[in-house]
């Protein structure tokens, strides 16, 4: 379907880094563009373990959609969901309507799974929401205030155990931020516990932090993890989690570990529009859902139909896939645009090529790794580059400089002033202790964490 | 029970404005004190409505007990909820444990009512936690997202109607802010509303605005409201809640008006811990069930029991009770500390006098009024008073230099970054489609985009 005035309709389903260069790109196109995204916020997703650790607010890393497109005027956002696609009709399908378009942009990214057991949903949060983030600090804080509170030794180390499931990126600032916490910001804070005998447990299944970044790179990250005072266990999987326990399987043996707290930061499952595509357009998926996009980003036979972003998988540069991070996103996002401009101008469009500016992780107040391809560095000025370009790229957020006035004062006074026990529940101690204390036979098999 | 050392034990709850000034000026006391509250941070609540509206984050107005106290050393802040108390053997009694207390102070506010409509909670929230700031901001910007895909103009007005029950100092705020969002902040974002088409009805059923404050001023602040496009009904009565339309009484007769959206700023409950104490200790409560202090604070009968802050009825000074705002609090709290240190040096303390250094109420971008007694003033200087005075009293707040960046940011871009819609349901919209949809009269179950 044409618009009124004839421009082609462009619909672009989802608002993270691919969807919202996309639109941005086409600023100035001739098209007609309607971003449909269930969430009226872009979230600025590299920082959110800064929330889940108390150093940021929501609103601090999120943008209104609405907001950062109002002066796009051939831009439309619709606040909906989703559900399904039409390719015949041309027409994604919502929860309440459905929207006719001519070309369609799919970068719904993907979120954490649990390799089978979706059960640990509950009992080991993820880290992908503004919610998400909410809950993890929840627990986090709750978890020092029962400790507070403990007179038992044993089950006061327990509450003082934090786990973190899987050391990519997000698993490896997560853990550094929360021994960060835990040594730093919370170091007057308690009268019966000493915060610095928390302990940061990182588990990786394969054989060390940082995976995809190159092994010298994995090595600093892994020592300047340590010396904040992570525990780094690799080729460690979780096989079991119970409320107070935690079974990792390590060197071929399992072993216990009393933990209260276990936050998950390994496995990625693609969006469901990744298997809708496949059913709709039959599009190939990959292993974990992805879709094996052409080399100009569309799905095979269906050039008007593009995957960007996580979503995608893209095996047309190098012997690995793309990674799933910001940069890949928005240089397709940026892609597709243009791809949609030339076309419009009766040009045949160019391949995706990605340009790898470098990989950059954070660990901790002052320390980083960064991979610029020939330049690698860690330390200190890798953590300033850090600050530097997630800065940058705080896209629409005209608050840029207070983010960053935040951010130095953070830095220099150590502090996390939003470390807020909020939500539906704020004070669910007491319950817990009502229900061990029901359960007289519970402490005997606890393993020592190194 | 005297503390090892044989310090009296000061035991304060409640940690609100009373409640840590008090803790604050004992700092350097030869006692030993414990802050218990529930949550786990100070909140300063008089700028609530900007969480509600947008403006600023809950990490931004609120700091965490532990960190404001922590250099504190004779204070422990204990993270639990008081269920009751024994006067006869000086305990306070915790859901989950009980505390020993030489001198008690309760500083417990008050929360909002609805008069008997108890059920009203969930279709008109009102606004005394971060919860339902961020319930009240989930809800005002849904109704918007839901405004711009109504095909019906009469369903759209309703959803584009707002209603705030209660012109206070929180109603007004909270109007003005409203109708602010809508007409600047809001201004470009949709292509089907123009969100100035916004009404905001502000409810008040004595006969003016500000009831509290001098005539002349309640006049001004209705003209600046009047002027942001807020619809101001004195002697105006809810009757009737249902969740399309509100059913108000005004001039004798009821007259019913189509609204989704309803805001409680209206009634004052007090803490359970008032009852507690008329049952316990035989405390006299008035109307509101607040406690009926002596001139030195303390509960009739028992010298060793304070209540401050909005739970104390303090009627020995001027013709009224004292107001429930945050200056009588804060200077009962240090009242209270320093009869304390008083005693224990054997001195006899003074009664109690509030020095009222002026009342100050803001509406929208840059107008407020000010009561500073014998000087009073409206428009932009008292909204700037109001700024700089909010901001002096951040305490423990070492971000004041942050809030105050993001004040002068948002005040110069009519910005409001924090418009996020997060929370258990983000996306509520579809069910109340749905139901709509159900009923099979309403015949196009698809609305076209652009």
């Amino acid at each position: 379907m044409k618009t009124m005035n004839n421009q082609p309709h462009v619909v672009i389903v989802g608002g993270g880094f691919g969807g919202l260069y996309a639109v941005k790109a086409l600023k100035d196109a001739p098209v007609k563009v309607t971003l449909i995204d269930r969430r009226n916020f872009h979230l600025f997703q590299p920082l959110l373990y800064q929330v889940a650790t108390g150093g940021l607010s929501p609103g601090q890393i999120a943008a209104p959609l609405r907001g950062v497109l109002s002066r796009h005027k051939n831009t439309t956002v619709l606040h909906a969901e989703v559900v399904d696609l039409d390719p015949g009709r041309q027409k994604v399908i919502l929860r309440d309507g459905e929207v006719d378009y001519d070309i369609l942009v799919i970068a719904t990214g993907v979120s954490h799974h649990y390799f089978g057991n979706e059960g640990w949903t509950e009992t080991a949060p993820g880290l992908k929401t503004v919610e998400d983030a909410l809950e993890i600090r929840r627990r986090v804080l709750l978890a020092f205030e029962a400790a507070e509170r403990e007179p038992d030794p044993e089950k006061r180390r327990a509450w003082l155990r934090f786990i973190v499931v899987g050391a990519g990126p997000t698993g490896v600032e997560l853990a550094g931020a929360l021994a960060e916490l835990a040594r730093n910001t919370l170091k007057d804070d308690f009268r019966n516990i000493d915060p610095a005998e928390t302990e940061v447990l990182l588990l990786e299944g394969l054989e060390r932090v940082l995976p995809p970044y190159p092994p010298d790179l994995s090595a600093k990250a892994r020592e300047s993890l340590e010396k904040l005072g992570v525990t780094v266990w690799i080729g460690a999987m979780v096989t079991d989690i119970q409320p107070e326990t935690v079974t990792i399987r390590r060197n071929d043996r399992e072993e216990q570990v009393q933990a209260r707290t276990v936050l998950w930061a390994a496995g990625m499952k693609a969006s469901a529009l990744g298997q809708i595509l496949a059913e709709r357009a039959g599009a190939p998926l990959d292993k974990a859902g992805r879709v094996m996009v052409e080399p100009d980003l569309s799905t095979p036979g269906h050039p008007n139909i593009f995957v960007i972003g996580d979503l995608a998988h893209f095996a047309h540069q190098g012997d690995k896939p793309l990674p799933g991070v910001a940069p890949v996103a928005i240089q397709q996002g940026q892609y597709v645009a243009d791809l949609i401009k030339r076309q419009l101008k009766g040009e045949k469009p160019e391949k995706f090529h990605y340009f790898n500016k470098g990989n950059l992780a954070v660990i901790g107040r002052n320390a980083g790794v960064a991979d610029f391809g020939r330049v690698r560095f860690g330390g200190f000025i890798a953590w300033l580059t850090w600050v530097f370009v997630h800065l940058w790229y705080l896209v629409g957020f005209d608050n840029k400089l207070l983010v960053m006035f935040q951010w130095a004062w953070n830095y220099f006074t150590r502090n996390r002033g939003a470390r807020l026990i909020t939500g539906p529940e704020p004070l669910p101690l007491v319950e817990q202790k009502a229900e061990k204390e029901a359960a007289p036979e519970q402490s005997p098999d606890f393993v020592e964490v190194g």
